[in-house]
């Protein structure tokens, strides 16, 4: 094992303690067994994740020279919170079924109404626990950040900054929905999507929190690296994002094949393709991305054009390039050596990830 | 007009004037043209409510003591942001097509979508652009209670009722869902979600956070008025709003006659209803309750029952009982005398309205 995997690791427990407590401190609040479901949902759905968004926090805080500190767990866990409700409310609005190799939230829900025999509809029953859980998961992620017990001024200095990462979250994936009902996505539209909708709140935002919650103030270096190291970052996480969703493996990512495909999501991959594909590749594309039927042979006659348009390549090459920018920022940086290093095995692992 | 109707105009001015005050502050994140549909959303459902929250957040300020302070504006109209969040999502989950008279939310991006000829499902882009609408409004609610400009002691006192009452509020929530999917709900089963579903969230909570504010602390006085005088107008406050639901006239509720009928609404009034129904009232109920497709003749056949079973009548003498306890509460608390008289009547607005 690498330090750096060593150090995720260490990073992951220490995330999922600070999580367990705060679902603890919660859970005098669901005495009524009537609750006991959303409970243990949200139990599930914060259960799991990378923890990618808490490293990133941890090592902006490590980066502008703080120490250790209990708190920043916390604090750094709570992104995990918004997180899981930003995938919940997400699989409701792409009608997706699965998610992290489990029934997403509304069908979990949907199936709970099903198998107790309740009245009405299972489908609105389930999307509108999904919507409320999301929500619950949300202003958990709020709390939980406030009270992480670090020092009043650190959390002051930040608290702006976590402000506006959830309003640009929230824009970001309107963004996101407007780009795929537009449907005639161009290459540029595409990328700024990337970057709003994911880029920014799965990277940027995170190190940015990590490193102004240390300095207790925001400089002009910690500007450029979050926009130097961080947007490129997330813009190759996205990317990469993009490709798994085409290409990823089901049994790694916990998703179906070709799941972003059928969901008929507007990609810069697609976008890429679209642009050098020939009038029977564009001919393809069109009648088969965003059919909810699609099946293993359109899945495969998608990826062959992805392909042979030389649109996979571009992606690959684009996500190095932005990790070679990044890297070359990170170096530059006036920051901590431990987490220079910490943070260029983060950036390679963000973006060469098979999950 | 009496004073207390003058009292809640200046209080509805000058709510208003922070909820636009705070827009201002969030229009330039906007300046991306594709988000101006959002922004303007957001700005139509900000518009136009009752502004009782704020009312009795005002009035446990002034209660306890507090005196002018432009920042308790602020954050009892961070009240407003909250309960158009939930009316939002609320409308989502019940696939409700009208809110104060207008589309309810994702009607309203439904038909952006439909107008602009846009690819893939509208009802999809319409729920999921609400849920993300509400989402913004969510946090912009808690960003915009923390930034009021209180003083910092005043705010670190009250801000753990402002996350019960969240949590507390996507719970109540739960639990309405959960009741109309079982649908058997009994008189005590819908008591109890109508206080938790919308009384403790529009009156109790409302003006414990104006007491606590103020007081800086909670006190055994602040507990007892909160649980005597604002459950017992919370509740009667809802089951005004479930009388509202079936009898109220939608050129005034700005909803279709007889909503919460077509929606199978289980509440107080139907559950008081069945426990005394005959076989043939029981068998109205159970044919027409929650059929989307509920025309005025099955309205009225099933006020018929409500008014027949002595329901309504029922209901009314609890508004009225839950009404005279409050009051008599209220004239034991130890508080202000000009707020008293605020709470007296603003206990009979909540109750006895028509909207």
């Amino acid at each position: 094992m690498t330090a750096s995997a060593a150090s995720l690791d260490s990073i992951r427990t220490e995330v999922d303690r600070a999580l367990r407590d705060f679902l603890d401190r919660q859970r005098p609040h669901f005495s009524d067994p009537h609750l006991a479901a959303l409970l243990s949902a949200a139990e599930d759905f914060i259960a799991g994740g990378k923890r990618l968004r808490p490293a990133f926090c941890h090592w902006g805080w490590r980066a502008a020279g703080g120490g250790d500190d209990p708190g920043l767990h916390v604090a750094a866990a709570s992104l995990e919170l918004l997180q899981a409700s930003a995938l919940i409310h997400d699989d409701v609005m792409d009608a997706s079924d699965v998610r992290r190799g489990m029934p997403s939230a509304h069908r979990r829900f949907e199936r709970m109404h099903a198998e107790a025999g309740w009245h009405g509809s299972g489908r609105q029953f389930g999307e509108g626990t999904a919507v409320l859980l999301g929500n619950l998961l949300l202003v958990w992620s709020g709390e939980m950040w406030r009270t992480s017990g670090l020092a009043p001024e650190a959390i002051a200095a930040a608290q702006p900054l976590h402000d506006y990462m959830l309003t640009e979250l929230m824009c970001g994936q309107y963004l996101d929905l407007l780009e795929q009902a537009q449907g005639e996505s161009t290459f540029d539209s595409a990328l700024r999507v990337a970057l709003y909708k994911s880029g920014k709140y799965s990277v940027e935002q995170p190190l940015r929190l990590g490193l102004v919650l240390a300095a207790q103030a925001s400089h002009a270096w910690i500007d450029r690296l979050c926009v130097q190291y961080g947007q490129q970052v997330g813009i190759a996480f996205q990317l990469r994002d993009d490709i798994l969703g085409v290409f990823g493996d089901p049994a790694e990512t916990g998703k179906p094949a070709g799941d972003d495909l059928r969901e008929g999501k507007r990609t810069v991959l697609i976008a890429r393709a679209l642009a050098s594909a020939t009038p029977a590749q564009t001919a393809v594309v069109r009648s088969l991305l965003g059919d909810p039927a699609l099946d293993a042979e359109g899945v495969a006659q998608l990826r062959t054009v992805i392909e042979e348009t030389g649109a996979l390549a571009a992606c690959e090459g684009m996500i190095k390039r932005y990790l070679d920018d990044a890297l070359h920022a990170l170096d530059q940086a006036p920051i901590e050596e431990e987490a220079r290093t910490a943070l260029a095995a983060l950036a390679v692992a963000a973006t060469s990830r098979r999950t």
